[in-house]
């Protein structure tokens, strides 16, 4: 009998929707008919009615609920609430991914862990690596609940300090600062609960990580809008499995005038790709 | 005529209270009568009714607030409001500084500058480093509102990550990276809106980064509960003119039976030592 985690669960939903496609729940301000919460959480409604099927997760990204304050929260609530529900309905539980990147000291953590956790009740969230390992444990205490750490994010920035040649301690050996980060959580992974974001948009570098990480989860943000390749991502971070890899799309489901075609051309685009990798 | 910015306020506050004095807002869950926004709140009330006039800045730190969710935002949205009235009756506008570590890609991290420098109305935010200077951009548009970038934290973590050995593309020569985070910070601070954190746990690190970043302001955690000493901060972080250092105190203060008189004395002690080092 193995241990129940959140990557188990989600797992099963992959197995269950034939789809390593996580839907991005991103209520840009300039998306919406009117700059409200509720505009927010309809926008976001629509999507989740309309792509669930097809969703082996959804990520909503707390910064576009804050952007309405405490209305905000009560919409992504809510949000929260009708995933649930309209997972019910598949018969199939949809984890739900926190976009939060959040990380402070382990007091602080505490608190941040507890609200995602248990006052949102996600299943997992993004967290950021630069205060070390005591400001992630707070988030690691409970299996079935999942971290994704940042690695290598899919933003052009990115390159200023996670690109950085690091001299890790008792080496001489230098490496990317993303490389030693994924290192850190691969030894950080005692429970099995840890996950990595890494970009879709440096497939090249998303192998080497992939080579450091044989057997994490990576949640890969960059297709689409930002510019990353399906095939490329899929070619670089698929496990041997031909599991371990969340394809992460945002605005190009979003804004097309098909949600349902989008989002059931995305999974099967998905799916294709790594069925012909495989062989 | 120099331009207005964040710490052409905060210089103007620390003149009128003659303090160094930062008072962090952290209503832990464990010292609350009862696990509520309101007890969070009025814990909140009586800090900054007992310490404003010692106050060069408030700092609440935002995860003590989600805990509670939607009413969280609401307690947070009213202590803010709460404060600028009680430096009304002072006579002098108090800067509050948001501590909330966000960090993320140019197009989400518009949003949470929207949402602590509008929906809030804070005065500062602190941020994380990791994504690169495009998502710290978004909140360095209005230099009247500042940036505290996360440089060198308090937590023993902090080791892991922010002291490792980097080499700067083009460079033979390895520095520490939250060396490398100063000097980019330098880079980057075009609109004079950005200052940094370092903790007063690691004095000879905070001499380093003084010497790398001469003109900034750093806020200081780490003095009282986490073990820091305030002589050993002053001498290593105050900038030649006596100021550019913000002590940041919070469980110290919170947790004393008589807060007045713990705020009064902080601000006397931090005076009094700045005063005998500048001779």
């Amino acid at each position: 009998m193995t241990m129940t985690t959140f990557f188990s669960l989600l797992e099963q939903r992959v197995a269950a929707s034939d789809s390593l496609l996580c839907v991005g729940l991103d209520p840009h301000l300039h998306d919406l008919p009117t700059p409200t919460a509720d505009s927010a959480l309809n926008f976001c409604l629509h999507l989740v009615r309309n792509t669930a099927p097809y969703a082996a997760a959804f990520k909503p990204n707390i910064a576009f609920f804050e952007v309405f304050g405490a209305e905000g929260w009560r919409a992504l609530q809510a949000l929260i609430q009708a995933i649930r529900e309209q997972a019910d309905r598949l018969g199939s539980p949809i984890p739900i991914i926190l976009d939060a990147k959040r990380g402070d000291i382990a007091s602080t953590a505490e608190a941040y862990a507890r609200s995602a956790f248990e006052t949102l009740g996600v299943d997992a969230i993004t967290l950021s690596p630069y205060l070390g390992r005591d400001s992630v444990e707070p988030f690691l205490g409970d299996p079935t609940k999942g971290v994704f750490l940042l690695c290598k994010t899919s933003n052009a920035g990115s390159m200023e300090i996670q690109n950085l040649l690091v001299l890790p301690v008792g080496s001489d050996r230098p490496m990317p600062l993303y490389l030693y980060i994924a290192e850190l959580a691969v030894a950080w992974n005692q429970s099995g609960n840890i996950g990595l974001v890494v970009g879709a948009t440096h497939p090249q570098i998303m192998a080497h990580i992939r080579a450091a990480a044989p057997g994490m989860w990576f949640l890969a943000p960059g297709i689409g809008v930002q510019g990353g390749e399906l095939e490329q991502a899929l070619r670089a971070g698929l496990r041997s499995d031909g599991l371990g890899l969340l394809i992460n799309v945002s605005r190009s489901i979003a804004r097309s005038d098909d949600p349902v075609r989008a989002a059931a051309h995305l999974r099967d685009a998905i799916l294709r790709l790594r069925n012909s990798l495989k062989r």
